[in-house]
């Protein structure tokens, strides 16, 4: 921090302005977090994007630019894509894991309900709600891939 | 297509090269396609990624930095982290929710286990190594947004 420039105008070689659109977001102790958006986006489109945001909200989307920057060094093919392809993944196979114990619940209820006049009503009412949340869910994460 | 050019040589208004890096990625007849990853990464980035992948990957590398962009442009403040963090919910959500399940299954089992001798240890089983794989999976997740 002895020069006093934020890290964006650091690498760009230049003056830091007192206004510098980067400065509260990129600073001069983590040159790291502006060398992955710089890498990935562009300065100067990474400037353009935290220009078009309302102040209070820059922090917020200079982080995620850095995040998604990171992951697509990390992998260069699919980036941020591959995580979101790997958690739809482990939720359907959790879906696959539910319905599986629905029908094992199902199965013990029926074997069981000669012993008891209401077995098991309030696991199974919880169980469907649960089943019902992911089936809501699904359509919408589908739709973010078309 | 009469031009014969692809969607990114049109929008650079340049002629398009036989190994145009663009041209099978971006058709001419899907030009939202470049211009979604043109407005977000500009042109000459999307080339220099591409350069750098094998060949037989540059197909995904296009689709993938489209599905990005296209998430940024319509929440420009989190993007695909946006995405990523709501599936993260669900899926925590989905644990206390099997948390809660393992928690009435067991209740439920002590309930009944004088009525038989093996009360529904499969499905105890088959619960307890859902929960496995969901603590498993999780450090994993969080540690994409270190």
């Amino acid at each position: 921090m002895i020069s006093g420039r934020c890290a964006a105008c650091k690498n760009q070689r230049r003056k830091c302005p007192s206004d510098c659109i980067f400065s509260p977001y990129f600073p001069a102790n983590d040159p790291q977090k502006f060398a992955c958006v710089h890498k990935i986006y562009g300065g100067s489109n990474v400037g353009k994007m935290l220009q078009g945001i309302p102040t209070y909200l820059r922090e917020q989307t200079a982080n995620a630019l850095y995040l998604e920057a990171k992951w697509r060094i990390h992998d260069p093919v699919y980036g941020s894509v591959g995580i979101i392809s790997s958690l739809y993944e482990q939720i359907k196979n959790a879906e696959i894991e539910l319905a599986k114990i629905q029908t094992q619940i199902t199965f013990y209820k029926l074997q069981t309900q000669h012993v008891e006049a209401e077995p098991n009503s309030e696991v199974l009412q919880s169980q469907s709600s649960n089943m019902e949340q992911f089936e809501w869910d699904n359509p919408t994460i589908a739709s973010w891939f078309n």
